[in-house]
């Protein structure tokens, strides 16, 4: 039996960075993966492929935000949903490449099969030809991700009524789509299929999308997505699916009303992949999605087993999932990390994209800390003009009297990228005061931050100190 | 006679910038305007249309990049140039408006006509109409900025053979064109009209491109303008031009060679627009290039007198402007500033981008400072694939003892964006080691920055000490 100072179970984000942080570390390392292909649901059916449609749909939306459909410039084909697919497969494959390629260079050892618990430091590894092995391990990390869940009363038919996993190999070109559920996967399909053209209408149980963002923004967000063409139905319980004599899926709502569409994508909840583990065996329970409890080390209720990414549930992002493998295998190995975790940023690839990083309003006023907002529209900004982007906001929220940096929220073009500054200045414990010296290049979304910095210390100096 | 604690000549970013920062301190400000239309050359022929055109064609030609010519999408007209030129008459509008808005609001006088020296502390206004007012001052700030160099060898006709502001007026559409000069308007515009598929030949006396540039990024810029079709004739002394009877330009090299084109864009030099202050009334000097010597604190000979922006010359970029611009009157009016001018980011707006902040490799070695590099390719990042950029580098400079980053250099789509998260490191005095501990949003190009530090943490690790 092989013998490892920590075997990782999972090869997503989360896996691969708990595997290569141990490796950097000179410990003997490997990662079983159940899958004939490394990079997990973040690579294959998840983060990756959303992203790459979405930068597609953004970029033919372009055309419209830079008034070239004025200058009689249109593109000559329609592109359909099968076209926008096809673009995708191309970049998993490379990616693929990439991550098996980073996982060799640093001596990880992969094996391919199915990982289940003999006892605590035991795990059996079924091969697909069935063969059966068993690896010993000092550490393990659970980095097995999550699936899409398939409630037994949704008619799940993967052609138009489909999860998640299955709409990314539909072949369908749907004119209209029901997307059932307003989390972060919701969300981004139902912005970017709205953006692209298709008649979407997104219905979710509860009665606002993505409660943890800034209220502000998730505002502004439920906003652009309506001026985009989604119809909102939120705060909708008890609702079922039936598939009429044509062929076309019907969603019915309380109260009696129907909506019909081309097609069904539900994407409400995911089921951590925690079944084949056997977890009996050792005495680890999961909750009813599947998902294993850790403290904020990260450790399971037995200390030498960790779990990490979307196995462990909220934010289930690939970037906080590598973060969490990072963290994991640094306490594994009593590596000192002071990295504080609210550093984190938030993105959301919708169209248009979201980023947050630090505290929203709501959180500070819980706490009782006496903070001030500043706000800057795109639409004041140069370079907003220069690409069409007008409607996106970036607000900065700080400390009443010191003025260090607290938050930042952002919605518009670009967002995931643009947080980064914000960030930077959060972790080195600045003052807004930074964003009013820097000197920003001319043209630039960058600019924002000045602008939103200069009109907070401008409220704050011409309004009662009201908390 | 008016008279006011500060006078600004030239309202384009320098001027702004040092009217909004006086009139902040509570003083009462002029800015005195000869052309009709607020902005100066930066809004109406320099910056912003350039880069609005820069806009457009990179987003055209993200087109191919993304893939989507494979699918059968082409734009269903070929776009002229005279259709871009356009988008950009809208661009401007939009920002006059703010920028009039932004001085009205702040309490500044607007005086529109020409401003000449009587002695050192008043100033004549020749009107349009030819009515003459004069002003008094304490302090002065000349921000007239510069023009396009005219020589007289080179047979200007504003149609065919353009200055870089008479180009903006062009009704021509070339299907090739001679750029004359190598600096950054030069850099920008071949590079841009190369991207349209307009053929262009780039001249220049001088051997390199942008030498203030890291020579690998230049190296970079250069070849990504070959392969885009751009050209190179570099270290051409001794150059001439005529205009053939068939009305085509064509330009004499050394050693008997002719290039031939629809059209000829000089850009090389610009004079500072000084002759109308009447300088010798005060007796301050410019040099031959029109341009006015300054101190580090922007004062010319005349310590009330300060000059800022493209008039004083190198880099003669927008945000650089506005930066001494509001140095110049923290200056005037005894704010201390400790803001380090290091911090400072160049950024061209080539296709591909180029932005810099920090030192370069050549500046480091010359100090003898030891340091070490480390790059991230845009094609090693997921997001490079997902939008087709694939030939961008971000490079991390840092010193080889104490790691703190010394200067970041980036060629790529975004690279004026991007360079602010390596800007802020640089002013709170961050390590390299930031951007590994960091948690990027994935995927987004951002993530170069923990690439490149990982790949100089880890040259350093294996490499001889040679410095």
């Amino acid at each position: 039996m092989q013998s490892y100072d920590m075997v990782v179970v999972g090869s997503g984000p989360a896996g691969q960075k708990a595997a290569v942080q141990a490796a950097k570390l000179s410990k003997r390392v490997a990662i079983i993966e159940k899958a004939s292909q490394l990079g997990g649901t973040s690579l294959n059916t998840g983060t990756l492929p959303s992203k790459t449609l979405k930068d597609t749909i953004e970029y033919i939306h372009g055309l419209g935000r830079r008034g070239l459909h004025h200058l009689g410039a249109e593109l000559t084909k329609q592109l359909t949903l099968s076209d926008l697919m096809t673009r995708k497969d191309q970049v998993i494959e490379t990616e693929v490449a990439v991550i098996t390629d980073q996982l060799q260079r640093n001596g990880i050892e992969i094996i391919q099969g199915t990982a289940g618990f003999v006892d605590p430091h035991t795990l059996s590894v079924v091969r697909s030809d069935g063969q059966v092995d068993h690896v010993h391990a000092s550490t393990i990390v659970l980095a097995t991700g999550s699936r899409p869940r398939r409630p037994a009363e949704i008619p799940f038919d993967d052609l138009i009524v489909c999860d998640s996993d299955s709409f990314l190999r539909t072949t369908k070109n749907p004119a209209s789509i029901v997307v059932l559920g307003g989390g972060v996967i919701g969300t981004e399909y139902a912005s970017m299929l709205a953006a692209f053209g298709i008649r979407v209408t997104l219905i979710d149980r509860r009665t606002q999308m993505l409660r943890f963002l800034d209220q502000e923004i998730a505002q502004s967000l439920d906003a652009q997505m309506q001026h985009n063409g989604v119809t909102m139905r939120l705060g909708q319980e008890h609702l079922s699916i039936t598939v009429k004599e044509t062929g076309r899926p019907a969603v019915q709502l309380p109260g009696g009303k129907t909506v019909t569409a081309d097609m069904v994508l539900h994407t409400m909840g995911r089921i951590g992949n925690t079944e084949a583990l056997n977890l009996p065996a050792i005495g680890l329970a999961v909750d009813q999605q599947g998902q294993i409890a850790v403290n904020t080390q990260y450790q399971t209720a037995i200390p030498h087993i960790y779990a990490t990414g979307d196995v462990i549930g909220f934010p289930a992002l690939a970037a906080t999932a590598m973060e969490q493998g990072r963290l994991a295998a640094c306490h594994a190995f009593h590596v000192s990390e002071t990295h504080d975790i609210k550093v984190i940023p938030y993105g959301i690839y919708s169209i248009p994209e979201v980023s947050m990083v630090g505290k929203t309003e709501a959180e500070l006023a819980a706490a009782d800390v006496p903070h001030a907002t500043g706000r800057a529209f795109f639409r004041e900004m140069a370079r907003g003009h220069i690409s069409g982007d007008l409607h996106g906001l970036l607000k900065v929220i700080f400390h009443r009297a010191t003025h260090a940096l607290l938050g930042v929220h952002i919605i518009g073009p670009g967002a995931t990228e643009l947080i980064h500054i914000g960030q930077s200045v959060l972790t080195y414990g600045g003052t807004v005061e930074y964003f009013i010296h820097n000197v920003f290049n001319y043209p630039t979304m960058a600019e924002c931050y000045r602008t939103a910095a200069l009109d907070g210390l401008n409220r704050l100096s011409h309004r009662p100190q009201s908390r």
